[in-house]
């Protein structure tokens, strides 16, 4: 089981867009978080297709959250990047071979899938409980105060 | 995030062996839950490899559970196909860019990170929680109480 990495990156790039009353060009994500343009082109497509942030065209243009940090969960972010597609597919196993149950039969999950679905939204159930604003609280208080100062000059320092 | 679909496979598989006193070829197993020999004998040396399974060479030879099915859980067979890595892994974007954090300070794990793990820990709970009788016990509720006699019966048919 696998996560994309452009959850790190868009899970980064929220906490930072947070910090912001301006909107930061998709360069300057790129610079702050060392990953190629078209790497956050291609994130930032993403979390805007689900709706957690909007790009302003011109010349102050660039991204910015589009609601409140605390109105944004860690799993909002995973799904716009990751999907929506839970982890296990039920490929019907019950259905095929000499047992085989007819599919007419097979309207609930087997026991199998439920036991599944029930780990996947302990997992979405952990990932909703905690928002960009929880993150970013966090990653501040891991650095003793200083880290999301740090982001608003830096962020301040590239519009100057 | 995608789970493997061995795990699907191994699952019922091990459903299977909880039914039988004798060694089950590996034919037999694909035969039930219609699967090709390779795609049978991949998952079921990655079982042996974890220790869920054993086998038995000779004209009455097979697989076989190497303890009883209260004694292994969904979680263990999940990990036996799937791996024991976190479907999250921390690309330390943290120490990147003109805010990168020393790699020094970066022991313990980022908030993005802990998060994550506290993710994981939820779903491995939820498999861990589950057993293969569990899950033999729910295929066979759901039957109204006739599929593990079924399955005893066709394993048995095969040895006459």
């Amino acid at each position: 089981m696998k996560m994309s990495n452009g959850v790190e990156w868009a899970l980064h790039s929220c906490v930072t867009l947070s910090q912001s009353h301006e909107p930061v060009p998709a360069a300057r994500l790129a610079e702050l978080h060392g990953t190629p343009p078209a790497y956050t082109a291609k994130h930032l497509q993403a979390l805007s297709r689900a709706g957690i942030v909007r790009s302003t065209a011109g010349q102050v243009g660039g991204y910015t959250l589009t609601r409140p940090a605390a109105q944004i969960s860690v799993l909002d972010i995973t799904q716009a990047i990751d999907g929506t597609e839970p982890a296990y597919r039920c490929a019907e196993i019950r259905q095929r071979g000499p047992l085989g149950i007819p599919a007419g039969q097979c309207a609930r999950p087997c026991a199998i899938a439920r036991t599944m679905a029930t780990a996947q939204q302990a997992w979405s159930r952990a990932l909703a409980e905690v928002s960009v604003a929880d993150l970013a609280a966090g990653i501040d208080a891991d650095s003793g105060g200083t880290a999301l100062a740090d982001v608003r000059g830096w962020l301040l320092g590239t519009r100057s």
